[in-house]
């Protein structure tokens, strides 16, 4: 019965058997291909999911500075600035949020016109989700060069002054020199000075974009309305103490805090693992920043000062705040422990020999130690794609003089010049003209009340009994 | 020797050679195909973990909240009563947790009842991971209801009859309300009103739920404790300053920087990258409420108000928190400006016309800024599907007036009158009840001593010397 | 002409097509496989970086609980010593960023000696980007201890004695014990301990390592330290009331904010889903403390105490802080109670049995409530691979004793008991040499003063006026 089966060719069968897997594999391949497409783009989707996070996260945090900004500034002052004190950095950040919305992000990131300044994407135009993005993460920034002027300049100064000034920072002193660091199109990362010089100047997260332009508008501010009553005494300087230390301490880790966002977020990346390098480095400087002045004054006085040692560490912050995603671990300790002394070295400065009154040290603080933070990537940058940053495509272009490359440094000092210039100018015009037409500066029998009361109507502690001066 | 070799079949080398490839892809591709789902699976792993961390986050954030509202409240009220202050709203959110994980999420996500209320899930019964994460996140918005009614009762009601009307409020009144919007099966956004109006309400993270609820539920306990001893002479409002503007003013920081979580987090969805608009909206909006305050209290007296400015930052935050992932940024300036002048018309209102006393704005805030709120999602919704907003799944259904749609209003009126008419009637009952029972408002003599002494036998500052009223 | 055609055999063209299919699959599949593997690698990348910037966020959370610290400890004393409690905290974190980079981070998880201690990665040589993110959330715990002893030793421990001990402390005492706990390589967790009693020990984010370890060594310090002056008079304690209650609240409700980052941080992985059950547990424990403290000293004084209900919430954060991942809801309730019940009652034994002057309550909160968070983990532990935990590989291994087991207990007795052991013992050494050689202890005349304006020449609050005692 076998035999009656039909003769089958082997060959066919195995033609046969072929032909139907072939078929069965180009229905599965192109499907996977399809698949491995949507895998793709779902991985992609996730990883702007998480930059965007990351960007919101970080930038509530920064955000949450401006009340660590506020807390330092009154309580290093006294109370009966502190109603005054508080309104102004609330409306700096109030105001900031609606002028760099206008303005401001349109002037540091809309199209270049000749490495000096952006010119469109005002009032966000055409925004999307990406663009509202960025544009938080840079506007919590964006108000705190004005900030940090307000410290200087505080107890003495003109609210509506202050407020008018405001704007113009966010609208445009902030944002001018921010295109031409962060725009990538501006005159210190392209063109001509970095063709020159070989390569593109360097500021992670705002050493000199962010401090030393509000540091160096608080020197113009404070030179401008002069001390408050009683600072100095013949010619030296008398102690104003601060009226609560716990505000003031509170303030200063609040705005540690604050750093993990302002420099870990500056990465622009949620899917960058350098910033772990970046938010180790931060901490480092920072804590160095403040032992080396707990230790200056200790040695100096016999007594470690509390409000200094605290500037020490917003020193080694400020000081860090460029170099952090740069430079070795040791390194950042360097650099803190140079900014805590350049800090108490620079408020000594500027209350001896300048005669400058900074109830809050902002000057030396930001100013003072933003410069030597730029200068620092220029000395201690192991460069980008060297040694441990090989892929961290946010590190300094060049290497530092101690591996033996200057042009990093000297391009960083062109930073440090332009910087001053720009912020000092252009601040120190500004505020001449609003003392010519609104006035800079309260009346005198006004500072001695106190502005709570002149110029809000309130007292800050109404309830408290307070030492008459 | 060659010639000895066999004769071969190039047909059948052909045929091998296939038979190997096609073996080789039968084994390579399905481990492909396999992997490719892999991927997939650890792709929606990462976005539901990336969702997870977001919601933990965003709730870490709102959470802090309770000690912006514990520091604002305490800021605008006088130092005798700061401890039971900070004891209330202590408490409201550790009971909050408690009462929340066992009876207000039940009543709010459990199955649904004829589109009225949950009626499963107490005690989190048969929690996974995912509840977990979505009872963190809506717990801690639960308590903010009470926390509104404490502050604008503060400083003359009974302690224990507050702890009684906080339960009431995790385990009923929030829940309920929450359940006819946000269940996804109540009342306002399925069944008869939605189809006969046409579109579903929309609120998007609680102007109505958290802040109207609180509001007009703080309104109920106003009209029954009554106005603090001395707040109206001849019935004219006399001001009592809160006794410390800092804290007020950091409080302020605190809950503008718990918005980010509160509006933010409630996408629901980290992989969303319509989060953005919501954020830049959000401080859009609490900006503009913030300006616009201060520029009304600096007109009508001379003097920027600082109280009334944190004020109008906080009313422009309330209003948004509905309509912010529906509209374009201008519309949130517009909202915003809107709520801050409804805040001060509101305060002046309540105190000048209606004699209401509460001390820290609580009920023009979040309850009458929150019905603004609602409102203005029927106004300026772009509307699901449109514009800026083509793929944002959490935008309102409908297009606002000002686009031409009417459906989108009509049911955002319906949900004002539906949450003042049960926040209202409601509290007015509980808080009769306790009148009768427990009793609701401490004796003349304990508030002229000062709650903290009275029900808590402590000072706040046992050790500063305290001005006698 | 058809038949003019060539004959064709169809068996070849047949064979031609699979030929040119099998090529065409042959170039497609390889293609695909690689892409297939670059989205894996992708995958892998995205879960490394959502673990990185979460434990990112997660100790800065952690970090901002020094604030919190700081707080509670100013709030909880009295004026005089406020700068130098902030300055003791301040230092504290300064010092562990310091010390736990150069010398913490390598004896806790450097390669292990004999299960005892870590014998590299001193200064993080060889760091790199996990290692760095590692670093910076266990550093951030470091601290935590001295912190802890800071606040039981408050307002008359000398200055220099203080910042040594937190130096030794950061260095060896909490990453020796932590060694033995989480290094993976220590005797509680391997070796012959492990072997005998058959399970590993179980502390998840803590309660032992780092509360523990406070907590004891802090009953060093307050024994060596020895009361107050005017603490006990005839033996009966005297209320030392603290200065600020705002603050002390606003600090607790700071630590409990920071709890989301201690415990939720402690999966060390942003994708696990479990973190989510270690979120609830962590919330559930600490409200069911503080309302249990309530309601215990509402019973028995008549009025409910704010700053011991404060301290029962960190009681039963402290509890859950070991068995957070392994024990169900009701569990997690449980042991915040008894946590509650623990505080309150070791605070009085320490105050009226052992006489023991801890302003804070940290030796109760900390060490004691610590030690009951091991136990409990013996007690509830649902068992990894059990029941709600099926996956979650930080679950403890055994099963606690109401289910069952014993050998989980045992182990958690036995790390109960060398926690104490180690810390007590090693502290009270480190104390008795400062004793000897700096002096532990201010003079009578400097605590009288106050520590403010003798050991750093100021005062917090210089323009309020403050009753003498």
């Amino acid at each position: 019965m076998l035999r009656a089966l039909p003769k089958i060719n082997p060959g066919l069968i195995l033609q046969f058997l072929l032909l139907i897997s072939v078929i069965f594999m180009a229905i599965v391949v192109p499907v996977s291909a399809q698949s491995v497409e949507e895998n793709a783009e779902s991985i992609e989707n996730l990883q702007t999911a998480l930059t965007f996070l990351w960007l919101i996260i970080a930038g509530a945090i920064v955000f949450l500075m401006h009340a660590g900004f506020s807390l330092v500034e009154i309580g290093l002052t006294r109370t009966k600035n502190t109603a005054n004190i508080l309104m102004k950095n609330f409306m700096t950040i109030c105001l900031g949020v609606i002028v760099y919305w206008a303005v401001g992000w349109g002037i540091m990131y809309g199209a270049d016109y000749a490495g000096l300044i952006g010119i469109d994407q005002f009032f966000l135009m055409g925004a999307d989700n990406a663009l509202w993005n960025s544009w938080w993460f840079q506007m919590v920034f964006a108000a705190t060069g004005a900030t940090i002027v307000s410290g200087a300049m505080a107890e003495r100064t003109d609210f509506k002054a202050y407020l008018i000034y405001t704007v113009l920072m966010v609208a445009l002193i902030y944002p001018v020199y921010g295109h031409w660091v962060w725009s990538g199109a501006g005159i210190l990362t392209s063109g001509f000075l970095v063709d020159a010089i070989g390569v593109a100047h360097h500021d992670f997260a705002g050493s000199g974009v962010v401090h030393s332009i509000g540091g160096y508008s608080a020197l113009a501010g404070v030179l401008l309305v002069g001390s408050r009553i009683g600072k100095f005494r013949n010619g030296k300087p008398v102690a104003i103490p601060g009226h609560s230390l716990p505000l003031a301490f509170l303030g200063t880790l609040i705005l540690a805090f604050g750093w993990v966002g302002f420099n870990g977020g500056s990465t622009l990346d949620g899917n960058d693992p350098y910033v772990n390098l970046v938010i180790a480095n931060t901490f480092l400087a920072g804590a160095a920043g403040a032992i080396v002045v707990m230790a200056i004054t200790w040695m100096k006085t016999g007594k470690p000062d509390p409000s200094l040692t605290a500037n020490g560490l917003l020193a080694g912050l400020v000081a860090i705040t460029a170099p952090c995603g740069s430079v070795e671990n040791w390194a950042a300790i360097v650099i803190g422990i140079v900014g805590g002394i350049i800090v108490y070295a620079g408020v000594m400065f500027n209350e001896n020999v300048l005669k400058l009154d900074d109830p809050v040290g902002a000057i030396a603080v930001h100013g003072y130690s933003g410069s030597w933070g730029l200068l620092s990537v220029g000395i201690f940058s192991v460069g980008m794609g060297n040694g441990i940053l090989a892929d961290a495509v946010y590190a300094a272009e060049g290497v530092g003089l101690i591996y033996g490359g200057y042009q990093q440094f000297l391009i960083q000092v062109v930073a440090v010049i332009l910087s001053i210039v720009w912020a000092f100018g252009i601040s120190f015009i500004i505020f001449k003209i609003l003392d010519w037409t609104v006035g800079l500066r309260v009346s005198e029998e006004h500072e001695i009340a106190g502005l709570d009361i002149v110029e809000h109507g309130i007292s800050a502690y109404p309830e408290f009994m307070i030492l008459k001066e």
